[in-house]
């Protein structure tokens, strides 16, 4: 092992599971803190912590120049950003380098490549994965783009291809629509962005969502197999399961096969993921876009493999090469791992910032409870909703749907509102029984479920 | 599955163990409880409880009539009873038969002739598992003893066959002191038990204490290999490893082996457990005795294996065939688990009852944490001690040790004075790294240890 102290660039339960992850394996700690963040568990359990300023993330989580004056004046040589925050910030991983840390996670310029929609998609398509049909890139005019919708179909997606997030985006359900949406969208795009350059997407329109867990040490690359997160609310997973009960062996093989075949050919270094769509109808899966971090769902894995993925990549960035083989990674059983957040479900989740009165930790072979909670803690209202994540590990999804069952009524998380109503409910529901759902399956259900998804407020 | 409804006659953290284990496979489950503990957590998990007495166990864990009957009005079919109070107690078993429950273990025969030192070891000579040398059950007059004496050498115990636990137990060192022992042993035992009958054993001075885990279903028999547990103290468990460094794969095939030919042998039915002495010097193995119940250390077991061994008692008993094969039973990687009890180690050990005001359980991949504990919970003053079984597991035993310390570090019960601080000087004692101990080492190491072992009392 290379690394010798680590700083953990961030919070909350990753900020645990990272600093639990670095002890096991003999690596000193050093936790940073917000001053909302000065009883936080990361705080208490780390080797050292250093104080990083004001709660607004901007000033602490976010202040690059904080994070590295805190690794000098503790003497790491090393940072794990987690997840969120500065994990997917090509320029942070760069400072990193610059300032002879050793960055927990792939190169500054493979973050960059990866969180380039257009440089992502040209990667995966130049390694054999499928993409989402659509341009490669700008579509030069109209004529072009008449020619891109033999592969696309309707509904297409027009995209200013200058546009960020879901900025500059047209649905096209028709040829008529198409037609006028087109221009209309350039002019939009040179006007908005000074630049009318403009790319096409098919829109999927009902799909699951799987992705493939991958490490890679920048020359060689195992997958982990896949998780599958189809239940979702506005583009947020709140429950994720591995392996996916929706895939025939002949689409996982292929699909863990092309996740391989990318991150070997982008030269990958560190645990990443791979995100697909997943046409049932169709039997196709096309990429969407990488992940070149840690997964907040990365337990399920960890449940079905045997593997301690953070261990891996501190591993790899320690300078070890991989040590797993293809053939020693086997799936057993099935996991799900359910978000608890302070959110009140029955309000359209409103955020339920608090104090925790009293903790009940579920227990027992097959559970995990990942969290930062203890009795007395008081969620900030400054970060994320996440509470802990309920990860259960069983022989068959069946069983695994049981011990969460039995699991979320042994979860008490007294003095706050949470998401427990929701998993509750959905075990219970024939269509997550069945995994008979899709990525905007649980909007739908919640239009009619969430008026009775009310918490109990424990005393 | 058969098993509908099952009651739980235990407390404490196998109580609450059994009832998540009948809970996951969807077994409703009542709990008992004496006035001591109506806020355990075990009645609060349980789906159902009922009140069977006063604290004192006679009247209430060990009163059959109360749990009988809380067993007819709540209409369970079945009863667990844990380990330790009535679970091995042969009556018992077959009140629970006549009264048309199923009793979560084997019959009352089996416990019985298992409960029998001498029909123990007939029936483990008769099954071809070496004994410790001595006499097939009494020994006819000093001549028979004095050839028995070529078998077992110095030192030898004598022991009145009619006596139980330690009592009218001698040892001889050499043949003078044997041959005034001998007549004198008899002379008591005819006084004190009415029967001067006597048998003999050869005393192993220094062993390793090794168990074997065996599941059987009245027909055909698995193990699940083997526990070290040879940290003692007071002939008491407290830190418990699966699978033993000690052994050999020779010596381990032949242990597990000689395990199964003897559950095979008496029909055992359920979950068992098989002790041997096992002598390094001599590379000698020798059996014991069989617990006829789930063990204290059964967690080390499941998580080498991944089974989950108190679901296949339920199986079993619930009149399914076993269905674990042996080539599916494999080990992968090292478990280790401490005994957290209400002592205070500096002080020879005295119980410390009191009200945990707060509570931190460790967590991570590869931590168990078997407690029946919640913040505000008062350790009543009528039972063992034992408030946690912390269990990790990792790849090797080195990591194990690492992520045990990490996890003891994380753990925090506090307003007791817990053994804490035992383990976390065994985890850095060399001998304890290097598994060079043996069944008296821990109480030679306390002598010179123990007044360092000072609990910290959190607030």
């Amino acid at each position: 092992m290379m690394l010798r102290k680590l700083l953990v660039a961030n919070r909350g339960e990753i900020a645990v599971r990272v600093i639990r992850a670095a002890q096991d394996l003999g690596i000193t700690t050093v936790a940073v803190y917000s001053d909302a963040d000065r009883d936080s568990l990361h705080v208490q359990i780390a080797d050292e912590a250093v104080n990083i300023g004001p709660p607004a993330a901007k000033k602490s989580y976010l202040n690059v120049a904080a994070l590295l004056k805190a690794a000098a004046d503790t003497g790491a040589d090393s940072v794990h950003p987690g997840y969120g925050f500065l994990a997917e910030n090509a320029d942070f991983a760069d400072a990193c380098a610059a300032a002879g840390l050793v960055f927990v996670g792939p190169s500054g310029d493979a973050i960059r490549m990866m969180g380039d929609k257009v440089a992502a998609r040209a990667a995966a398509h130049a390694a054999g994965v499928p993409v989402v049909p659509g341009s490669m890139g700008r579509v030069a005019d109209i004529d072009a783009a008449r020619h891109i919708l033999i592969d696309t179909g309707f509904p297409v997606m027009i995209k200013a291809a200058a546009g960020g997030g879901g900025r500059g985006i047209r649905i096209a359900n028709d040829l008529a629509e198409f037609e006028s949406a087109f221009p209309q969208a350039a002019a939009e795009a040179l006007a908005a962005f000074g630049d009318g350059g403009l790319y096409m997407e098919k829109v999927i329109t009902q799909a699951r969502h799987i992705e493939v867990q991958v490490l890679g040490d920048g020359k060689d690359a195992v997958h982990c197999f896949e998780r599958e997160c189809s239940l979702q609310r506005r583009r947020q997973k709140v429950w994720e399961e591995a392996p996916s009960t929706a895939l025939s062996d002949r689409v996982r093989d292929e699909l863990c096969a092309s996740a391989v075949r990318l991150t070997r050919a982008v030269g990958y270094s560190g645990a990443g993921t791979i995100e697909y769509l997943y046409d049932d109808a169709a039997d196709r899966f096309y990429f969407i876009e990488m992940n070149t971090r840690i997964q907040v769902e990365h337990p399920v894995t960890e449940m079905i493999t045997g593997i301690d993925l953070v261990a891996e990549m501190l591993r790899i960035a320690g300078g070890e090469p991989l040590r797993l083989k293809q053939r020693d990674i086997t799936v057993k059983g099935h996991a799900i791992e359910v978000r608890l957040n302070a959110e009140d479900p029955a309000r359209d989740f409103a955020p339920f910032p608090g104090t925790v009165s009293g903790l009940r930790v579920p227990g027992g072979p097959g559970v995990r409870f990942e969290s930062m909670l203890y009795a007395g803690y008081t969620v900030p209202p400054f970060y994320d909703s996440l509470l802990a994540k309920l990860v259960v590990h069983a022989e068959t999804r069946e069983a695994a749907i049981t011990r969460l069952v039995r699991a979320l009524h042994e979860t008490r998380i007294d003095g706050l509102k949470t998401t427990k109503p929701l998993f509750l409910a959905l075990a219970d529901d024939p269509a997550v029984q069945a995994n008979d759902v899709h990525t905007r399956w649980l909007e739908g259900w919640l239009e009619t479920h969430a008026a009775r998804l009310v918490p109990e407020l424990e005393p």
